[in-house]
């Protein structure tokens, strides 16, 4: 145990670290830093249970730095604990540092677990690492530092629900509550009661504390470790506690210090110093799961909903002990129900909180768990800057979005996915698929549990024929030509709902003598360039059809990867859903919409001289 | 005032037209219509102040059915008070009724001011409303009707915050706790208490009603009117209330009854009558504004980050007294402060609340105000599903985001929006402009506040130079060619910061000899398609230039306007980042995103034969 004097060493060194580290940047938040040094001088020195040297290790706590604009004392603490040097922390900021102005993990930061910076995301990722760590009995502990001002956020509320909901008893949250946001004052300032009245009513365990009393710090952590529930520590701090012409004043909000300045300020800290923290080891050692069963995929010879192919193949995954569905409280609907039938260890309830249920997927994916977030797919909207920062994480994810386009029909627009599409192409480094039929749904999410990175799939409502057989593979970045001749004067290309428009809409114009290629692009992002090029040439004219708005979906994906391959030449059409849809039957909309079979058709012979 | 016998007829009226509507439709929420038709006989027959043949009457009360999938129970409201009739109740879910499956405001249905259905997004809209009427001093009040699933909604708790905090006594909340959701028990189930602990914490004023209990209901609406503060009255009811089979079941969520069983429920609710209710009226009458003043817009001559001029250009437009800003606390950077210093009671700040700010911007456009809700572009992406339901809501919103791309420099890639044009295109009827010097953004922001349906403009972090005169004008489709001759060789086109690398690399291509084309799309949607297609067709080669990920931003919209046209010919490059960020200058990280002026002419140059 450190005693009070090691530990304001410690912090002192953070504080002077934070502001060494931003004034050689530039720019950076040191007096964010300051507010927090204390606390985690305290935990890392004898609470958080953390083998630097391994830090992937699954028995170790985690550490979620919430608030990542304090990134400086984030990589103070790093350095204070050898897991980077003095000369690393200074290229901060810098071109190609691994010191990034905002945490991110890379391969050369492997104790940075999630990238942070969007406020309000570390306690829902917090929650995902604590309820993945109790799936497998691993006695280890998160804790997540978190600003005052974030706590604004809804998706801190939404973890703060589910937290005690789902009895994360091993998840610890520290607000830093230095009073002073971006541009002023906090709502609730110093008002520590309502913080923790707040806490409490959301079934937390709260605890005050003056967040610069080490002492009091440390038998705060000492009491949130014995609690029978989530607890957080509420910490009354100072933005830029320790140096006079910072602390607790306005006009500091992320803002390096100039060279004099910092001088000043380090004097005023006790000047640089070269301690040396290793914080406690965990408790035990604990094996990654290292099954590799045989998964029986479920064959498909009538028609069935996509939705419901993805849920009896989730199921069927579920054989592997790290496949986890997280839902929104429509498993009834995406059919995440059939996992939580067989496995429901390992089917989490996120309730109507879809940045939650995002933020958890990220944490318990840091933990090697495959997870598959699911909701109707146009409430992923709603944790789309989740999404977005998973990518930043390097977060290896595999979300599914049910009840896609104006084809679910009565509901009307707002449960109608129709920027999908363009939302997830817009992730970097994503995977995004749209099948059409069972088996083809069956292969693509088997494929999705070994992909890297964030992979989407597109599922209907309604039920769709078979049209493959469970033989058949399906390639991520591959299509499938359905029909084809040397006679083909157009190419229709669609995707899910619109594959079976395109194929009947052929069938009727193949009736007229007008022959038609169709192509599924069940792969959307990567996509089969080199068939679409190929059908562009051959047949002189391409339309796309797709149940979603015409921008940055399908049309888009096919026009960009033509472009990619050379000159253009040919007529490429988009038909896709242009004006807002209300009620009425999927035939109906689809047909109000110009995207089925008989509107294509007719699209066709408007189209060809 | 109504009787209790008069209530409970009203609301057994409600709840067999629920019934009537749903089993006709053949889909629908009557159970969760029927939970709170007590709720809303009584809201309706004695305390929303409302004139139904005047919906829009600015003196009203508004009700805002959060729980959008009540619609049953809304649509039989508009029956009751004579707005509809029993035959268009009747056309429920029909294709081209405006008695759609969630509530949206159309022309034929005034008496709805918002789209609802995505849960969680009343009370931010509501509190919108609230704020809007304080600020016209208009004594009306507000009323929300929240499912208790969706109040697992962080967005319903930055709403619950912002509005103690803003001071919105005329907020009145009522969550029907009818204990389940779509698939089982909601987390709190009937535990009002918990309700009413965590509202108070929020500073709400709680007040527990029995929501079957029409004289206790009319009692808390009363005391809830009175209140200091923001109420929320907490009613236990029952799913399905009031039919031996639905109430209190499991497996009814969002089913329609049968012909047979709907006969059977309308008999235990004592069979349909003919009652008809009619809402007190709203106190005093009040016009809307009707200022026209003379806007002057600021001139500029110098350089000037686009962030800034768009403040000021805000500012100035703020002698119009229907004109509001709101911030996600990040004001100083995206300098909706400017507005603040000139019009503070127009100034709203949401916190670090960007859901919370959206539903609010969708509320007091509603009742007629011009709303730009600001904050960094990145961080508009957590509000996207707002987004996507204001257009749905048909609502009219001036977004601003600022710190595009990767030219934001050092902060890194959580700060950097890399998406928000391919999300912005993706939305019904939006406009999508990224103007590139002073002018051109004093002119387009000055456009956006007659601009109807959801505008955007992306800011830029840096200063950029003064390109064009204060005379110049900047049509809403329109581009500018800033270089052209029959001699060139290639057309670059750019928009914002790529602009002005791409200039520079035309001047040095220029100086060898290679003549350039340059293309300021400052209009990205909708897109000036026919210089576009001119510039391909003359120079043969296109090259688009964007701080943003190659989908769906301004090269897929390029794309799309050229096959547009008709046949494809030429080529066309699309220029974007590709790899993921990190830290750096805004020069280190556009040259490392090959979208600086020397990889742009580099890029020509291998393109050019």
């Amino acid at each position: 145990m450190g005693t009070v004097n090691d530990w304001n060493e410690v912090a002192a060194q953070l504080g002077v670290d934070s502001i060494r580290s931003s004034t050689a940047a530039g720019s950076g938040h040191p007096t964010s830093s300051l507010s927090a040094a204390h606390l985690l001088a305290v935990l890392w020195s004898d609470h958080l249970r953390y083998d630097v040297a391994d830090p992937k290790n699954l028995a170790n706590d985690r550490f979620v730095l919430s608030k990542g604009h304090a990134s400086p004392l984030m990589f103070s603490v790093l350095k204070a604990v050898g897991a980077i040097t003095d000369e690393q922390l200074l290229t901060f900021r810098r071109f190609g540092s691994p010191v990034q102005g905002h945490p991110v993990p890379l391969p050369e930061m492997p104790w940075i677990d999630v990238a942070t910076g969007s406020l309000g995301q570390g306690l829902p990722i917090a929650l995902g690492m604590a309820l993945a760590m109790k799936m497998d009995a691993i006695p280890a502990r998160v804790w997540c530092l978190m600003g005052d001002s974030e706590v604004a956020e809804g998706s801190v509320w939404e973890a703060m629900e589910n937290a005690s909901h789902h009895g994360a008893d091993n998840l610890i949250g520290i607000i830093d509550v230095n009073r002073l946001g971006q541009r002023g004052p906090t709502m609730l300032e110093w008002d520590l009661d309502a913080y923790a009245a707040r806490a409490r009513s959301f079934g937390w365990h709260p605890i005050e504390v003056d967040g610069h009393d080490v002492a009091a710090i440390d038998a705060a952590y000492a009491e949130a470790e014995g609690a029978d529930r989530p607890a957080v520590v509420i910490a009354k701090t100072e933005k830029g506690h320790g140096v006079s012409f910072l602390a607790n004043r306005e006009g500091w909000h992320g803002k390096a210090l100039s060279e004099e300045e910092a001088e000043k300020a380090i004097a005023e800290l006790g000047g640089p110093r070269d301690v040396s923290v290793t914080p406690p080891k965990p408790e035990t050692g604990v094996s990654p799961r290292a099954d590799a069963p045989n998964v029986v995929l479920p064959v498909y010879a009538e028609a069935i909903a996509t939705r419901k192919a993805f849920g009896e193949t989730l199921a069927a995954l579920a054989v592997r002990g790290d496949v986890v569905a997280i839902d929104g409280e429509v498993a009834n609907s995406t059919h995440t129900e059939d996992l939580e039938k067989v496995a429901p260890d390992r089917f989490v309830e996120s309730y109507i909180a879809e940045q939650n249920m995002l933020g958890m997927a990220v944490g318990m994916q840091a933990l090697g768990k495959v997870v598959f977030p699911a909701t109707f797919a146009a409430f992923l909207t709603r944790a789309y800057d989740f999404i977005r920062m998973a990518a930043i994480s390097r977060a290896n994810l595999r979300l599914s979005g049910s009840h896609a386009g104006v084809s679910i029909g009565e509901d009307g627009p707002s449960q109608m996915a129709l920027e999908d599409l363009a939302m997830m192409r817009a992730v970097h480094g994503s995977t995004v698929l749209y099948p059409c039929d069972g088996n083809s749904t069956a292969r693509l999410v088997a494929a999705m549990a070994d992909l890297p990175a964030i992979s989407y799939i597109r599922t209907t409502r309604e039920k769709t024929p078979a049209l493959y057989d469970d033989h058949e593979d399906f390639p991520i970045g591959g299509s499938k030509t359905l029909r084809s001749s040397d006679a083909d004067r157009v190419t229709l290309v669609g995707a899910g709902i619109t594959l079976h428009e395109a194929l009947e809409a052929a069938r009727s114009l193949e009736a007229e003598g007008i022959s038609v290629r169709v192509v599924d692009c069940y792969s959307i992002k990567p996509i089969d360039a080199e068939t679409l090029r190929d059908a562009v040439s051959q047949t002189g004219l391409l339309v796309t059809v797709e149940d979603h708005w015409s921008e940055g979906g399908l049309g888009d994906a096919v026009l960009a990867a033509l472009a990619d391959g050379g000159d253009l030449s040919g007529r490429v059409v988009k038909v896709a859903v242009t004006q807002m849809p209300g009620s009425g039957t999927p035939e109906e909309l689809r047909d109000w919409a110009g995207i089925s079979a008989s509107a294509i058709a007719d699209r066709v012979r408007s189209l060809l001289p």
